[in-house]
């Protein structure tokens, strides 16, 4: 089973701090390829922004199905692109907010996401309440920092999301917290996995890893013939209705 | 007063037919030009197809700010790329879902939605409820045409319409009824402002019209410094965060 | 055009400082008429007391009506007896609170309301309820001020409003404010265009322009035959159904 | 125990009617004193009449604490006037709908409502959104019958209404019906009584008889000062605030 | 009329608390039995101890019924086995916190839950928006009391239940309290029955007696055939479906 | 990797159908053992059956975990117990409904459930609301099949959820359909593994493989202690709260 996890930065600089994330947690028969874009703008922060780097991502999902991955994993907790790769690709796409909130009930009674910054709020809470869970969401909350500047600096990035996870947790009423940032959340395992007893402990949700095992079951119920995804509406390919049209599209995204 | 009135397609095909609809409702001071993409794919219909549109609205945006209009209309009901728009211009953006939401109340107690075809079901149905007003939207329906259809025959398109919104409204309880599509709406109108009693006495709300008058009222309120839309998060711009990074996207735009 | 806005209070206090918040945003070809109630109690602030206010008010929208207004503005954020007005009469009936939480997503993702006093938070809390846009209202606070207080000190008024506002947007997630009252609304105004910079650039909508553009709408579009208000229920006029008590109804209100 | 149960209506018409549907319901140790208005219009149905009615009702509730008595009942289901009475009085006011839909878990797991005529709808509707319980509510119908015809043919009523109930537990999903209108109700009570086992065995609550056993509790309550009713803001009355402005109210409503 | 009030827990520590609670509340001619169960474990706090103890409800259920009482009260606001109560048997069964949400709007225009310990937060919170009224409910919060504690120190239980009460009202909107634990209740009340003037003022919901109240209520509209209680599928007993297996598990609860 | 499966029934009669539904799904590394129960009553269909049966299903998690299995499945769509459970061990407890409601918008836009019966719509519209996904679930219906019969009849139990499934498919709006019995689809999954591309085709969600698949999952990250369950209260087991009363309870329980 090969799975491709993209980084939607146009920028390798994240794809080690994600591939150590993932490492360990993929199971023994799959493989785990991180990505990155290759395009501008670099960041995906702002509205603007973001929809240029998911025309990326949209090309990114068309390669990694002609590439004969199994699956395509979105890797940024705005689930870019998320419909769009699903209605152009028939191998399972996967988003890491979506996966998360959707297994949040397993580790406790309700949620709180904890993301990068105050941009990433309103639009993390609009996905929550799309993908129909804001019922269970108590707040949604940021630590300030923008992916960039993560990188130079893990372990701050981490403290403040443990720090934030754990204010939340006292007095939001949520339970768990997920990590609404697959950069803060891959700060906070790298202290985590190195022994911090407390980053171990705490209820937080990993969605990098929870994303690629969504990733693992969707590949293995797709070989089986069980990922019966809906081709109703949402996810309707163009070529159902307009396969010249598709091809159209097809093309401005090769 | 200068109002952009943007089709969003890439063809020139429903430009008349829009202006049509739109001529006799500007006031007398504003004046109204109806524009359209220059683009590939022509159509919005599917999602990978509306991205790419999408992009094209954006770059329509900051032309019509820098063109010196007071106010630029998204004219389609997805609202595409509403709000990447208003991050990235000072003029007010205005879309006619979002528009028609909001005075439905001023029409009836509650509301239906009758758009185009199956595909933009559950998009129109999103965006109402991002828009928080699902506890007032009775059902979304749509009659079953496409866009590039319609201006083949639109009769056809004002009776179905006609149809769906009477059956609509005997039978969901709702008591008004948007219609979800610019061009379905302006076919109606077509209809109507010919002379037909029936299509003027029903209950249905024209997303053109109250698109373009909101466009009016917050050019209005903007020169008076009353439009004052926050830019604490959601349309806060990039360059308050990063002017580099947000000239480049500019670039990228333009 | 012309345009009744009623300050729904037993008193001519409030006429001068509202028509001055009006002033400077009516179209050119709309005249205001500002007008005031003439029976007691003076005040809307109590539940029976606000009944009775309401019996006024069905009778100045017929009077208006009778009057050749082209649209009848409540100026008051309880919005009262916008319902039975508007199933009294046939020229456009708005309301301020109701136009401005219509309009609130063109200034904001998310918004709250800050009203006078406390007995006025759970009416605006249940109108916003009714309106369908509770999912979008963070919270709804007030500043402890009474109307009839207001007038002898606008300034300590204004300066209450805007440091709550302030509070409430840093506090409460939301990304605008309404002022739910159109009298503070009134004072903060005459703050800010005395030249505050401050107050000017705070992101509050202002309930008693949003009201008079929303008229200057309706009225429009009831003259070009698109004001087609649902007649089905909600605002179905009692002669639809019985003709004699209609009349009958019109004479005690007359 | 004296309770006043007032008919809304200004007609002696339905106090018969009325009477009887209550008479074996009350206990032992409480009166019922079965009361309509005097006034014009006669009838609720349209929001201007239920204006001008409510007016009668807060003198009613005023009277009837003048008189002594120890609850007060609204004998109908749009709740008219039930704040303000609230606000006005210590005696307990009960409402039909608020009542019922607070009893409606103890008899299935979710409810309709089945009430007089298609205007009632949307303020029935309503009023269930405000008391909270619309996510138990499954949908409001009405019967077509409008007061004053009720009274000349009370079994035809009884007969729609049996209809309507079994209907729409058929088909809405609810598994009882509230018969939201207290003559409505009634009229099938009157069938019922007389030996009708099919009427007897459907699951329909009746607001006479929970408005009733409701008042009898909470005068109970109040006489061990376990009533404790907030007067914190929604209930507060207006004496609290102003002594003087309250005193001239309670002028005008005597 | 006798009606059986369940302690359920496994020890008569708490029933002359309860029965001080309930004395002065019963009508006269009611008379209540105030039970407990004899089983292990004796709390009901955590969820696996709470289903033991409900096995010892849908017991003392059953024999309630067999016994002649004629209605059966669950003592407890985690309404535990109140679903299973209602299929086995044909008296009313009630429960304080179903009751107690039911009749809030009565006490303020929206409510707060103080319950004991931080354990039973998201159970009644869960309850709450089963029970529909979630829209309604501004927070649940709790003590730190478990019960075993509670009888060694009444009054200290009593003193932070007022300290928690009068704070949720201040601080979150609440309107009114329910006291959502009959045992705290109960506290609370024999302090505030010995005098204690702010104990009785604030407004707090009894669950105890709001649950004998309804029980009275029902059990008067069973005699008079007016508890239509739905058997559609909610409290449809198995013996509709299975007389054989209906048999068998009357017999395991025996 | 060993992973108990638990038919929740007093009989064997289902472990080969289950059996069979999970054998090609399991990943190589993961061993399935099919459990059931050894009491009475047999069947868990009404609520105090199932409640009986639920203290069997807190026994055999007990034992599963003594058994050193890595995961417990509750094979039930009630997911009945399954708090319970999780309060009383620390391997995942996994529930089918959950699971598949957690999954389900990787599906489509929206979903229905088709249930067995019709006593199990309401506790499965419960629980749908309780995990907080009510918003996205169009309706809930059922097939009318008892489990008891179902084993006698696969064939006519798969076509009729097909039948169900495609109906409420066009009718509701629903995308997707969770098959809301573990039973039901395990008959459907037969005829479809037998290959009728009809059943292939339809956009289902089995309950048994998703539930299989997160307890994979569940069992992969607790060993790399990524499952970080919240402790905080809805999971909290007793033995934190009370070592002495959560061993009687064990022992109760053993």
């Amino acid at each position: 089973m090969r799975i491709a996890f993209l980084n939607p930065f146009g920028t390798a600089a994240y794809d080690e701090l994600v591939t150590d994330a993932l490492t360990s947690a993929a199971r023994a028969d799959a493989e785990v390829v991180v990505q990155h874009l290759d395009l501008r703008p670099e960041n995906i922060d702002y509205y603007a922004a973001k929809h240029l780097i998911e025309v990326g991502i949209m090309k990114a999902a068309i390669r990694a199905e002609r590439d004969g991955f199994d699956a395509f994993v979105i890797g940024c907790c705005y689930d870019p692109a998320l419909t769009q790769a699903r209605e152009l690709v028939n191998i399972p796409v996967v988003a890491p907010l979506e996966a998360s909130v959707g297994i949040s009930r397993a580790f406790g009674h309700s949620f709180a996401v904890v993301t990068d910054h105050h941009k990433a709020v309103p639009e993390i809470a609009d996905r929550i309440r799309l993908y129909g869970m804001e019922a269970n969401c108590k707040t949604v909350t940021s630590v300030g920092w923008f992916v960039n500047a993560m990188v130079r600096d893990t372990e701050g990035v981490a403290k403040d999301a443990y720090d934030a996870s754990a204010r939340v947790l006292a007095e939001s009423g949520a339970e768990t917290v997920i990590i609404g940032c697959t950069i803060v959340s891959a700060c906070y395992e790298k202290v985590a996995s190195s022994g911090n007893a407390d980053y171990q402990k705490l209820s937080v949700i990993n969605p990098n890893i929870v994303a690629l095992k969504q990733a693992e079951v969707l590949a293995d119920m797709n070989r089986q013939g069980q990922y019966r995804i809906s081709r109703a509406a949402y996810y309707q390919p163009l070529d159902q209705h307009d396969p010249v049209a598709a091809a159209e599209v097809f093309d401005l995204l090769s």
